[in-house]
């Protein structure tokens, strides 16, 4: 099995799921790359199997999968006509099983969780990750235990707790229940795969295996990555290096990474300049799922953005509201105001003319709309009200 | 293109979307079967172009799919042993584009529109077939329009609106609603494209044509489903019996359509041996997309049922929900009640001693169910709330 490694010290680890921090730096270890033999087994089905080379695998079990990964990439023709806009593309993570990109992570970090024997996993969370982490740890069997902060919605805590898992609210700061919950599973041999677990974020690196194959193995120009944590386009980042590692590509696509204004510590440090973050006291924009004033990836984006000369920019809610409603009203996307993001930064860039006609940029949808129905806006719907008997006036007005 | 046929009367019809019931036997009419000459062109990516000999449509077109179809099916290991079952499979629908089944008939119906020139689009409906119909509209630019009850969900209309989607909340009847819109549909050129419209069901045939390839061209002993309309069994059996006329299978699966007691206008009507459904006065299960008192497609889902050796059974508010948290707490999967009334069909002929353990049974779940969190009971979770400080104790009485 591969060793863990501190992409800042080089400090190498064994791949202990219950340490996954350098010691001595404090920054967060990822998986060493794969030697430089990694092929790509096209004739097989799933994509764990598929990329399995570049994978801290074995082998992939179908017992502990829900039959994440294979999404579709859709050309969005009709956005880059009204906004004259270069190819567009939507890699559409929102169609892994518990409707998020997390789906990725979880499914490869449990699979590690069952081959190493261990019986208890736990994530922190209030969204996504923790539905995410409660399916995988239900179809497994494994005792799951998410803890989210006190103030979680009903609804969130719901789809998590359907599965089974244990959910305990804890009251205080969310930023120390990240790093306590590693001490407590370090302790109690619970694996908490978090945000920016090693393993995790392994399997992240497979959505750019499956663009670099939907796009006939050449890249894109630009792919543009909502920002929270860090840990998912920490994976994207590290896929496409690992593909250039085996001559696969030549270049890199040009990673722009977004976060919400409100909720920008790493944006903030890139156009600075700055090789380290500092975290910010609240993150409170719209975007609720990536609103992290601490990310623990957020050094390694930098350091990978600047070494692949990609950007973090940010944009506004306003932005982004915009923008979630033109992917669900022009191409039928209803993604979360966090994926939406993305499509906010391409048009940021175009304001700027950073854009040419030849790109071919691909906008990472992260999660489903249907999870925060709240942060919509009735006002800006067509929506009438009318008996049967006067219906046929109603239609006539409606769609004249 | 094939023309449109009624099973009762054996009146055809030519493909006019604005026509889709019989006019001397007032039930739906149903794309003819292709000529016996079709194959499966395996090498294609997406299962429109795999399937098309079967379908009515002359070419797939991209830039109209949002990715529909392609949906795993897991072999669901820890509910068999647990429950002494026998190979025990579920196709999940859960994984189309807007969360449910309906996306595989929209996406047929939607391209046959643009193929005819039809510019305005509209169904009836207040849950999964207002939001996929709303998706695939603006996906292809179609002026959308719904109709919903008035006592619709806040949630469920703004996950249709967000795309743009013209709402009209009616006021009167819902079952004369349904019948409305087609005249209406009909006078003012807008193709509405509801629960049995002809080209709705060639979509859902794909299902069945996946489940087939996906069993290596073998097929399951039975197939589970949940029946409302009856537009999702008929696709599915349809698909059969054209594998059938082509040779590709020698016999067929035993269908099982599965009613919630409260709404079980077809079950009751199958017990009796009838030949057509009653219509009931009130449909009012906790399985509320299934909740049809009066299904359009009731009568030929018996007449296919009786020809293909099938039931249609009936389940307990009860039954479906401790089904909804089995799948969610044993698989991950976490399905609405309507699509979980499947699992608690298959519990209901294990008790009639109808199973043997050489039986291959499909699950067909039909639909996500982040779509009603308000069905779940917060009493069967295990949620506690601590402080950060006392974490540690909390974390070992939960999973001691």
């Amino acid at each position: 099995m591969r060793p863990l490694e501190c992409i800042f010290c080089k400090k190498t680890y064994p791949p202990d799921p219950f340490s996954p921090f350098c010691t001595r730096c404090q920054e967060p270890l990822l998986a060493a790359s794969p030697d430089t033999a990694c092929e790509i087994h096209s004739g097989r089905d799933h994509p764990l199997e598929k990329y399995i080379d570049f994978l801290p695998i074995n082998k992939f079990s179908p017992e502990f999968s829900l039959g994440e990964g294979n999404t579709p990439l859709l050309k969005l023709n009709r956005l880059k006509r009204k906004f004259i806009l270069p190819d567009l593309y939507a890699k559409n993570e929102m169609l892994n099983p518990t409707g998020s990109f997390k789906d990725r992570g979880t499914v490869l970090a449990v699979q590690r969780a069952v081959s190493l024997g261990i019986k208890k996993i736990g994530t922190v969370s209030t969204g996504n990750m923790a539905v995410s982490t409660g399916a995988y740890g239900a179809r497994a069997g494994l005792k799951t235990l998410v803890l989210v902060s006190e103030d979680v919605s009903d609804e969130k805590l719901y789809s998590a707790g359907i599965h089974g898992t244990f959910l305990i609210k804890v009251k205080g700061d969310y930023g120390a229940l990240f790093y306590k919950s590693l001490e407590i599973g370090k302790n109690k041999k619970i694996y908490f795969m978090n945000s920016v677990d090693p393993f995790r974020i392994e399997g992240y690196k497979v959505t750019a295996f499956e663009i670099f194959e939907q796009f006939n193995e050449k890249i894109p120009t630009h792919i543009f990555v909502p920002v929270s944590s860090g840990g998912h386009i920490i994976g994207l980042m590290k896929a496409f290096k690992e593909l250039k590692q085996n001559r696969m590509i030549d270049k890199f696509p040009v990673f722009i990474g977004i976060q919400p204004e409100k909720a920008s510590p790493i944006a903030r440090a890139f156009l600075k300049g700055d090789v380290k973050y500092k975290r910010i006291k609240k993150a409170e924009s719209l975007a609720q799922s990536i609103n992290n004033p601490a990310p623990p990836g957020g050094n390694i984006v930098l350091k990978m953005i600047y070494e692949l000369n990609g950007r973090v920019i940010h944009v506004t809610d306003k932005e982004i509201s915009k923008a979630q409603m033109l992917l669900a009203s022009y191409e039928g996307l209803f993604c979360l105001p966090a994926s939406a993001a993305s499509l906010a930064g391409v048009f940021r860039l175009k304001s700027e003319n950073k854009l040419n006609p030849s790109d071919r940029i691909v906008l990472i949808l992260t999660g489903s709309g249907i999870k925060n129905i709240k942060v919509l806006n009735p006002s800006e719907m067509k929506i009438t009200t009318t008996s049967l008997n006067k219906l046929d006036f109603a239609v006539s007005f409606a769609v004249k």
